[in-house]
């Protein structure tokens, strides 16, 4: 492990993340906190932890610590659902997948289909749950737990609404115009969603982790703040770097620019072309020049992708690095290696995507946790 | 009826009802559509009517037509659950009993404890529920048809939520805020709520009636604002005026100056000692005095109240008028009979809301209406 500490995927030039650390006020994902997700896991740490995709957390020690004495936690993400998943997308659920496996623990998954037809001007609603029915097929596609599981639609499992009143009643427009940059001509649906986002934090009397890209911390910075007045735990998150799209290493991979973006519905033969024509690399501008200098891994896209999902052998990956800075590896043979990887992940995605229509039944009313949730929203009166 | 063009409940020196309905650009509810009330239902108008208790409208006339082409109607009205019921707040409910009987129509009765909760700051969920309940055993025990009438409460019959999303994306901050005062501190729930105040008028595809006080009308505006880009008919409204409390002709009977009202739930005897010490009447500073210039009926709230609610006969109220004007009839006396009809109406309503108990599951959930709502906020799979 020694040589990864030192590894490329902590060196990135363009989102310097130990200053989000500092900027946002969470806490670097120590090596400690780490060794002990190994521990208590009894597992080997999936590549998510060992290259630092997660580099940051809130309260995962105090998580760590209410697994290790009992008490337990749940974990809760979710999905705004305004059009086809891309890679993206996905990677965060394998993450999550791994923890709710590892753990044992429950798992909610917020579409926010609510969310995404306020926010998006020109969205129809029927639209909007179209993709939620879309998308949940990937989510179900990625594996998860059908009886520790719930998936569920805002506009579908509304007492969301009732679990949002008290919460609602905590925050005012000045807070969530603060972090959502609110004004005069803000939907009132878009005001009131901060509550509806925040309401899952509380669906058990247990400490909640998130999982989630850094950018999305100062949401759940609301939540800290008044969590423990409604008697609840401030939930805890671990953050994740961001994916890279295909043409640049800075920001992340994104749904308004297709080229971008490898789709998990797309047909596996245009995937590859689009990896073929976009991708980024580190390249020289020859291959002769390339042969003698070396490339720079650090500074494509192609090798992100490697690390962050597609060569999940540790060794493997180094061997990739070296052989590009020795100029071994070539860019084209590079590219058509991640292709491969790209469409075999891709496949597989899809067959399981088309076994997931069968399963939305369950993860969504008829499972174990779905069925305990609906049963505390329906009135006795009308229980069969 | 020709004496009543004139009567004195048509006077009313405290609040200009004229003026209200020029200030709210409201219509003034003609005899035309009075008579046309009591043409189409074929019935006797009853006092709301005929006396004027609803004086302004928006579309009744509509309403009206759609009713006489076969298209129909439907009625809406609510209750904010944070005390106990009084007179005033009951009064309404039978003016609305009075239309869905007549008319055969569906009732819609929105119980809304989301909005109690949120308003008042030192008012708790669970109490805002309790008082919910409270609430619906009198307006149970009005005698409402289980079959045609619909109950709810906001924070259970969460569906509501879903319903409010599309209407969230048509209101503003600015247009929330100009209705509802709204400022920076304002609980973001308190900012959404009008979009759930306004779903239920579009629970039929048909026009919504909704019987309300004229103070209520801005509310409704925001709704007629958007209501047609939805798909939706604009709402209908007739506005009845205030009931006074017993100190003052002036505004409505507040719950909050307990002693200027009478709680359905008050004991008889001590809702008759508060009658006898509090009621404002028209009377003159001596017996005396009074047997000789007469009492002033048009300053009496004990005159009003029997004009409201407690004199259902037109010409026994005339009569009392008249004895009153004449000084043969004197405060005491008349304010006994006032208590006698008060504490009459309490043990029967009493009695009505005891058997009320057993019909909550009906309004709420079981009967006709209820189910149909129900029914499709219940995902398939979770049915029988």
């Amino acid at each position: 492990m020694e040589d990864f500490k030192v590894t490329p995927w902590e060196v990135d030039g363009v989102v310097d993340y130990d200053k989000l650390i500092v900027e946002f006020g969470t806490s670097p994902l120590t090596e400690e906190l780490i060794q002990k997700t190994a521990e208590l896991t009894k597992s080997e740490l999936p590549i998510f932890f060992r290259r630092r995709f997660f580099f940051s957390h809130r309260d995962y020690d105090k998580v760590l610590a209410d697994y290790e004495s009992g008490k337990g936690f749940f974990l809760y993400t979710g999905r705004g659902p305004s059009g086809p998943m891309h890679i993206g997308h996905i990677i965060p659920f394998f993450a999550t997948k791994w923890l709710q496996e590892k753990f044992g623990v429950n798992l909610y998954i917020q579409v926010t289909d609510d969310e995404k037809f306020l926010f998006k001007e020109t969205l129809g609603f029927e639209e909007t749950k179209h993709w939620a029915y879309d998308n949940i097929l990937d989510i179900i596609a990625v594996g998860f737990d059908p009886d520790k599981t719930f998936i569920f639609q805002n506009s579908e499992f509304t007492k969301i609404y009732e679990m949002a009143i008290p919460i609602a009643k905590k925050i005012n427009f000045s807070m969530a115009k603060a972090v959502f940059g609110f004004n005069e001509q803000s939907k009132i649906g878009m005001i009131f969603y901060p509550a509806i986002q925040a309401a899952p934090t509380f669906f058990e009397k247990k400490r909640c982790l998130i999982p989630a890209a850094i950018d999305q911390d100062p949401y759940w910075r609301l939540q800290r703040d008044f969590a423990e007045s409604l008697g609840y735990y401030k939930t805890a998150a671990i953050h994740s770097k961001f994916v890279p799209g295909l043409t640049s290493l800075g920001g992340k991979m994104s749904a308004s620019k297709p080229e971008t973006a490898v789709y998990l519905t797309d047909d596996p033969e245009e995937a590859g072309k689009k990896i073929w024509n976009f991708a980024l690399t580190g390249g020289r501008a020859t291959a002769k020049e390339q042969r003698e200098k070396g490339g720079e891994p650090e500074k494509c896209v192609v090798f992100k992708w490697f690390e962050i999902f597609f060569e999940p052998d540790d060794e493997k990956l180094m061997e990739r690095y070296r052989a590009c800075k020795g100029g071994e590896l070539l860019c084209g043979q590079c590219k058509r290696e991640l292709i491969e990887r790209v469409q075999e992940f891709l496949r597989e995605h899809q067959e399981r995507r088309k076994k997931a229509e069968k399963q939305v039944e369950k993860f969504k009313y008829t499972g174990e946790l779905a069925r305990e949730q609906w049963d505390r929203a329906i009135p006795e009166a009308l229980k069969g």
